[in-house]
């Protein structure tokens, strides 16, 4: 027997615009189930879950405003780390003890215990923290990708990006410091907002802005001692990502890989035209399909971020560990704006 | 003795924003002067002109509201043929006879002679119209630029264009009709919408509809028989651009070269992140620059157009010969909503 944390089918799939009120629909939409554990055919590898995040994008998926839409009903959750409990008779590159994450989105991490083919599972180092692991597949990979793939940086070039305080912004400010390429983080402003900017830059954020500081005139002060960006990472949309354009240099590349503000990414056509400026798009799990036969790219850049780990360069996001069986206030705290820290639940 | 169409220095610079008023002022702004022609040093070449376009470019210069502002008083026009008269003794790619065009902009075209230093020009075969060799180095240039250097297109793969009644609209159907690559064109509804519609058609375009239409299921029926599109090439901003934007296919490019609607350019943030969209821009100024350096890319480019030209492929745009004193109805026939003439100075 295990337990999973599923959503129901009813309903789910009505709700198409995330509010508010839909926190709550969404948290009434899951309950904690107790399954039978699915036969072990060759190729599966029965893994023991140790701890699995709850992302905005986990909620977005429940909520129908994501691309992807499980089955109903599903057990909920895209990240996590297990441990292998028991391998089928086909399956060499795992064996009991071995530490895995989702090799892809729709797995369901948010159970004590899963059967799963070993094509869905991702083998990583078992001397890195859990909690480290747990949160590796999505956030961390998805910033190392948007700052090798995009724009050649070398040490001492800059970029900017918004959301600065989510987990790819967090991560973003890590690797870039750990390259020396310089970050300017623009968040919202907030109560809270000094010690905010205290733990960005004690995690190596080189300038820490707030949006309206996109503004202003001071803005050209930040460009005394470092390059204008040659990349930006758009995690927000409408009048913040406008804003943020303004500062990108010529022939520079914005990357949007998420819309917290809602609204659409504004661009006056003078800054393609006369500023030549790239727009493109990032999408982990897109990028994890067109890597599937691949394994050298995912090989060499899990590799390249637990390296970050282990000499603490790299550290997982500001976590609240939480039972499963409090999975409805980690939920609700998800939703909640200004969440600066991710809810993490353990089995 | 010469004669040019300049713009005063007076007032040309505190008009900042297009509006109808402003093709008063504009046309207002402008006379027709006598001047002497420079003396003919060792690199210049003394050209008498003979037919130049008024291009919108050419009037939003003298609004200011375009990225290039020369020193007033200025000569008008930044396209044109000319002949040469007379060559200075170092001058050796040049004889007199031989058809110029500006090798980039702000040369001043509208006037009967000039003398311009060699490297400001480009030799033109003189086996083609004049009215073609006129507006050979904006518009058919930078339809072929955009058709050439953004997504590698094959026969039977399509591309859609906004403002396709455009000059470089026409160009662009021209040349993909010449390579085998389909095209689906955006125009404004109007009055004589079956005319236009029947002109472009006869250029060769294969699909002309309204923007009203891009909105409408009826879309689906295009892309029966051709495929979706992996180039869009946008020269309004607005609605117009979200619209045509749907239709692009995943990881197409929009190639952004104008902004007729005075509009941003809107894109819903999930169709960078889940259907990996390409925004870039396009100025064919720019390019000249940054391939100033590199003669081989301007002659196969100038080479491959005149070629269309000589086999009826590429022909002029829809005409109005104007004699230079007539100017003041020119540049007001240039500025009109639905202008689908394009006014030509003859000298």
């Amino acid at each position: 027997m295990w337990t999973s944390l599923s959503s129901l089918n009813e309903g789910a799939e009505d709700i198409s615009q995330a509010c508010i009120n839909a926190l709550f629909l969404c948290v009434s939409l899951f309950r904690l189930k107790d399954l039978e554990v699915a036969e072990l055919r060759d190729s599966d590898v029965h893994v023991k879950m140790l701890a699995a995040p709850i992302n905005p994008a986990d909620i977005n998926m429940i909520q129908g405003t994501y691309a992807i839409l499980s089955p109903l009903p599903a057990v909920g959750g895209n990240e996590g780390v297990g441990e292998v409990l028991e391998v089928g008779r086909r399956v060499t590159a795992l064996k009991p003890g071995d530490w895995v994450i989702p090799a892809a989105a729709g797995v369901g991490t948010w159970r004590t215990q899963g059967v799963f083919p070993e094509e869905m599972l991702l083998k990583v180092p078992s001397d890195i923290p859990v909690l480290c692991a747990a949160t590796l597949s999505v956030n961390p990979c998805t910033a190392y990708r948007m700052l090798a793939d995009f724009e050649t940086l070398a040490p001492g070039d800059s970029v900017i990006q918004n959301a600065a305080n989510s987990g790819v912004g967090q991560a973003v400010i890590q690797i870039a410091k750990a390259s020396g390429i310089k970050t300017i983080n623009v968040v919202r402003d907030r109560p809270d907002l000094p010690k905010l900017v205290e733990r960005l830059m004690a995690l190596g954020a080189d300038h820490v802005i707030t949006e309206e500081m996109l503004r202003k005139p001071e803005m050209k002060d930040i460009f005394k001692s470092i390059p204008k960006p040659r990349l930006a990472l758009n995690c927000v949309g409408g009048k913040s990502t406008t804003e943020m354009l303004r500062h990108l240099q010529p022939k520079g590349t914005m990357v949007t890989y998420g819309g917290m503000a809602k609204q659409p990414v504004m661009v006056p056509v003078s800054t393609f035209i006369f500023r030549d400026v790239r727009l493109r798009g990032f999408w982990m799990t897109q990028w994890k399909k067109d890597h599937a036969q691949d394994q050298e790219s995912l090989t060499s850049m899990m590799d390249a971020l637990c390296q970050l780990i282990r000499r603490g360069q790299l550290t997982a996001p500001a976590c609240t560990e939480v039972p499963l069986q409090d999975y409805k206030a980690a939920l609700e705290a998800t939703m909640k704006p200004f969440a600066s820290s991710k809810q993490i639940l353990l089995f």
